[in-house]
């Protein structure tokens, strides 16, 4: 029973763009009258200040994104793979955010899927080498969206959710 | 009256060595009694399978530390820093792990501290160069175990703890 109800419902995706100050999100699905489209539920940014000690703020990912996913009630959630840093504290920091986000979506019941960033820019501009700028503009076009998605952040976390529709879709 | 119940308060404190495949945990305080022993209320480690999806792992480490927080009432936990790994991809995950122990502990209502390796070794063996048999050994001697404590991962998180209740007694 729970099995066919997971096939016949659409998946409505949270894609993420991990950070500890900021963490992009975008909630979309496919639009089901016209199948090549989307909609999109929402997006923005969870912000946390520097001036707070990190398990402070990975509690606060932890609640606004808990929140985001009450709000929204995604089925999926898409993240990115973490690559290529300069240096290992940034790694460490953004792993232990990506970790609190990887548990809180677990933990709410939703399926998770990552995605490198090869695979998101070449889903959103057809190649690997877009700039960010060029990012939110193939995510406002693909998305019909009235203005230019912003900050970048939540532009990324649109485009890992195109990523990740144009994946199931196949 | 919260306050000063803190500062009576003496802490247990959990320490935590964290990894993927195997988070070591040790419970300890300050014999209140002889103020120069040690109380060991337990130690051990956390094992999850590499079969099994991160995500998966992550909420077990999630759930067999909170599972180990009420039972053993810890109000510390003290984490390594971590520092030079040989690969990103480590790094990462050992961050997520971290991430996740972290928000554990702050959900849980632990005050949070973490050391450099440095630190710790120093804590235990006087120099940043012991081996990780020195360690266990000297683990064993400052608690008066009778047993070598093992695997090495549980006197890991042993030596923070100690670490730890050196510092806050200072």
């Amino acid at each position: 029973m729970n099995i066919i109800k997971k096939y016949n419902e659409r998946p409505i995706v949270i894609g993420i763009d991990v950070g500890t100050a900021i963490t992009g999100w975008g909630v979309v699905e496919i639009d089901t009258i016209q199948k090549s489209k989307y909609k999109v539920h929402g997006y923005g940014v969870i912000r946390t200040e520097a001036k707070f000690p990190m398990h402070i703020r990975l509690e606060q990912i932890h609640d606004e994104l808990s929140a985001l996913i009450k709000e929204f009630k995604p089925t999926h959630m898409a993240i990115e793979d973490l690559f290529f840093f300069k240096n290992q504290k940034t790694v460490i920091k953004v792993g232990q955010a990506r970790g609190v986000i990887m548990l809180t979506g677990t933990q709410a019941g939703l399926e998770l899927f990552d995605y490198t960033p090869l695979q998101v820019k070449q889903a959103v501009s057809g190649y690997g080498r877009a700039d960010k700028k060029q990012v939110q503009k193939m995510v406002q076009m693909i998305l019909n969206l009235k203005e230019l998605p912003k900050p970048d952040d939540a532009a990324d976390a649109l485009a890992v959710a195109i990523c990740h529709l144009n994946t199931v879709r196949v």
